[in-house]
């Protein structure tokens, strides 16, 4: 099976070439980058060396690629996609561009007119655990944001059985310094980030309208939420941690059970022992998820956490889940590895 | 002034020498530590070398001490305060023996009966910022925790203006790796804590009921809330991100407008201009405290950051703040630098 | 294939378990500690949840293990080897009781009387670059200190090849933190860690003879040279700077040809192209080595830079690579990963 | 006295601000910046908030400005320094125009012709433990670079009383990531950086030639040396490890005793005691450099360690040194602050 990756210059494309690299039934045909062709990607990324990964190309994706990884910026999927599909193309989009249902909602965050809203009905929303069934035989994966995937492993569960009330839940995500790109800049600078934590994005981050999405369609109704991420000193991981205040009469081992239920047959995804709380290197360089929560009894809110690497299962590991999805393969394929640690 | 220092080799006890030494009226002549007495302070903590700080000593306080300051584990200074008080020693704890009012609620969390509850009434809570004027002519200040001091400062002016509803208080700490000290503990291990990220003692730290003691009183009434910490991969720093429901009608005008009459004549407490957000390093070294706010009018919460450093305004640095003003000093003497950047 | 691993909760015994987990051919059937007996491995290292490895055993290795793995202190493997040997297990020493060929070269270095001097020479020393068809058939391995590995890839052809001038070798070189373990102290903690950087052991530092002892084999003549660890605030990673004076005529093109031609046929170890100098991240835990070197005209030195992930190619992917030589494996099985980046 | 500041948004302007405000004689009347001028100061460095620093003007020096630090790339300092001079000035310069004697080893070295070469002889190089007397009265000071600072005070008094062979010395250096300014880069980004250590400019960094001027200067002949920097995921601190072969005859007490001798009346340079070595963070925001040798009698060489803070001795703080010699103030004038620990 031929893969392609658009974007292969980025972290996610980098983590991609790493994670398919270990994948037996893959095989990687395509580098595709429009800033980098012609550029010998393994000087480029020398920890790659030695594997004959050739050049990169610019992003004319040949025809004998079977499954398109596109790790673009919003907006340059979405104009390519029809052809793609045209041509046979098993496209797995690990940008925004199919994720928001309503094109109206992608304007409001994306600031841009949505490139192919008729192909939105098309695209399945990636997370495995909720979508399954109706990931399989799709072409069209709209792989989910890092922020997104952690916050929805924990509350999907139990706003799907009302166990907590919507509109109490405030989510403080918490995000190593990779989610946001490989792009230099003050903001990513070594001397400015280090020693140094701080929220971003207040109150108007795009992952917002994606998790309320998600969210609304677990509860059954529409509303709205908090969402506020920080930068951690750290590359990968994400943490977050979520408030809500439960339903009359819900306790924590019924929240628990509901969580276990829905994630008993679940091989990425661990509701952790009684009071090992969730720390993000859990997860490091795995597509693992880790979940606990706890019912404080004082405020009647439940506390949960929720940790995963925002550059596996929060991206690159995640859509190849979703490949193996697609193609019928056993879902953890190439995706055995733990966690680095330390 | 002599000054004498309990606890000398911990963290909190390094930052007093560090931020004394450039105190032009504090002179430090005695350091005293159970474990290490007799070890030459400068070769054990060779940043000081050359500052002829002698020798460490037991925890005998000699007589001739003005102000001492306690760095220690709780219950060990209370069980000694009344006989420095009585040989006309100023004592400043930086420890929790003397922070909350209810020696139940002390047994409760700290799993000690107090030593000495009668020298509770004594105390006065050292956040300047609210009790000044008590602070005066005290003898014996509770200085206070460093997540406290992060959280009530944003929020004790918003509730004694009723302009939140206490009860939806929610506040999510995230604290740099010297809050646990000097101790070393998987915990604080480099290769466990870097790279990494974690919440801890969920439900559960002992911060929380001397935040909510300090949050009721300013509210006028009693209420519980839900406090998390969590650990970030750097030394110092403290960022408090916090949640409430504004009371009806209350906008985001009005909740600033209260931070800013609160804070105007404050040297160490900033309201940051709109859409700068505090970051940890702001504080960094310095005794100064960043706020910020914003009204989510989707959900009708506010979301409040503020930031310090736990070891200075959340530790030493306060600490000294509160001599200055027992002593008639000029608050700000000593305190004058700056924040550390990059 | 049963491989037990002696030492299972420190840094290299985890690292072994996540190794081996990818490895199709060895089955993990035992988990020894002489601390943790009867603790679940999976609670203790959560990252590994869901693996079913079972409870920690005491030290007392069963029968069924074909190869055994031993991460422990120097003095404790050494004295029970000889049994194992004698049961028909595969042993590869992680410690430094075999590396050493000469045992009053380990008392002086050690502190320690060999438990098993008799058992040297049965021992091989695992850099599979320099003993590949020694390593072949062997039942005991002694595995290479991380700095020794680094250090001896990078001169030992040069050296065989009479390309520098032994006496002149200066090595200056950096590891991350992991490389102390997993025990606590106040050198690893992270608030002494982090932000700083020290050099320690200078001109003591026991993996001077073991390097000495291989680099003098391959320049066929005893020396001594100069080895100078330091401590850099990262978790995994050794970096070796090495000086050294060429020989008369010798050109930077004869040292790389020299490179070339010892490592062409390796798939671990990579001869950078020329500009491009080796980071640690590139080695970041796979098995991987990275050289490139410089002849500065100026003064007639060398300088050659030599990076490994401390961990793998330091510890258990050497390991490892040595068990698949042993058993006639494929070299590479299970340690195709590459480089975690970012 | 008015101080001004040219290029006051980069670290070495920021860090001349913060040790300023301390300083009791110096007023800031000017900060320049040419991509900045008219932003606020405050709101670019919230660090700051509160202490009235105005907006930054472009790079017009105002007449009334006393002394004038320049912290400009090179070749922009130069062009401009005789109208400052002219106007009575004390123009102290933090980059690299003044600092090589040779205009022809500058133009090598910076690939510029220098701008004014007929000034070089007026500037002194502005090392106070070498050049104290030469300083006093100067107008234009060449404030040296990082590594030089670091490297020179650990080897000069040796090689003046010819105790090591010039010819020998090695000079291995690590750099927080700080030393590379504020401008975002692949390089600076913290998710290259972190986690991560290399060596960089192998054969090529420009401190080479300043080392090897200052260093002949000393030891009265002219030599080259090897230097090789290195860059550490930490964001302050240098420390140079050093190696020279001793002259015949010379014990590790007549090293030490030459040190001491040299530096026993300085207040910044700290000679420690005999097997504490040097650590980055003992420096951490102070002017105090902190120095330790050891002689190898196996191998005849010295190994030497010098740690400094780069943007405070390396060169905000060495600045205001020069700057309160030049004016026949005390010269730790605003100095005092010892490192911050953690």
């Amino acid at each position: 099976m031929n893969v392609g990756i658009l974007g292969a210059t980025g972290y996610t494309g980098q983590e991609l070439v790493r994670l398919l690299q270990q994948h037996p039934e893959a095989e990687i045909t395509f580098l595709g980058s429009s800033s980098s062709a012609g550029a010998a990607y393994e000087e480029m990324f020398p920890q790659f060396i030695g594997s004959e990964l050739g050049k990169l190309h610019d992003e004319q994706v040949p025809d004998d690629v079977d499954v398109l990884f596109c790790a673009l910026p919003h907006g340059l999927t979405a104009a390519r996609t029809a052809e793609w599909l045209k041509r046979g193309i098993k496209v797995i989009d690990l940008g925004a561009d199919f994720r928001l249902k309503d094109p109206e909602v992608y304007r409001t965050w994306y600031k841009l007119e949505h490139p192919a809203p008729e192909l939105i009905p098309e695209a399945v929303y990636g997370i495995p655990e909720l979508y399954r069934e109706e990931i399989k035989g799709k072409s069209l994966v709209a792989n989910p944001g890092c922020f997104p995937t952690a916050s929805i492993l924990g509350l999907a569960p139990l706003l799907k059985k009302n166990l907590i009330v919507a509109e109490s839940i405030i989510i403080d995500a918490k995000s190593g310094v990779s989610g946001a790109g490989r792009g230099a800049s003050l903001g990513t600078h070594f001397s400015e980030v280090n020693e140094n934590f701080k929220p971003y994005g207040v109150a108007q981050h795009r992952h917002t309208p994606e998790i309320e999405q998600q969210l609304s369609l677990a509860a059954g109704h529409s509303f709205k939420l908090n969402f506020t991420p920080h930068l951690v000193p750290m590359i990968r991981g994400i943490l977050a941690t979520i408030y809500a205040q439960v339903g009359d009469g819900v306790s924590e081992d019924t929240l628990r059970a509901c969580w276990e239920e829905a994630y008993q047959n679940e091989e990425f995804v661990h509701v952790l022992p009684q009071e090992i709380w969730p720390q993000t290197k859990f997860a490091l360089s795995s597509n693992h998820a880790f979940l606990q929560l706890k019912l404080d009894k004082r405020t009647g809110r439940v506390i949960i956490a929720s940790a995963i690497d925002n550059l596996v299962k929060g991206a690159a590991g995640q859509a190849i889940q979703n490949m193996n999805i697609i193609l019928g393969l056993p879902e953890n394929m190439g995706l055995g590895a733990r966690g680095l640690w330390p």
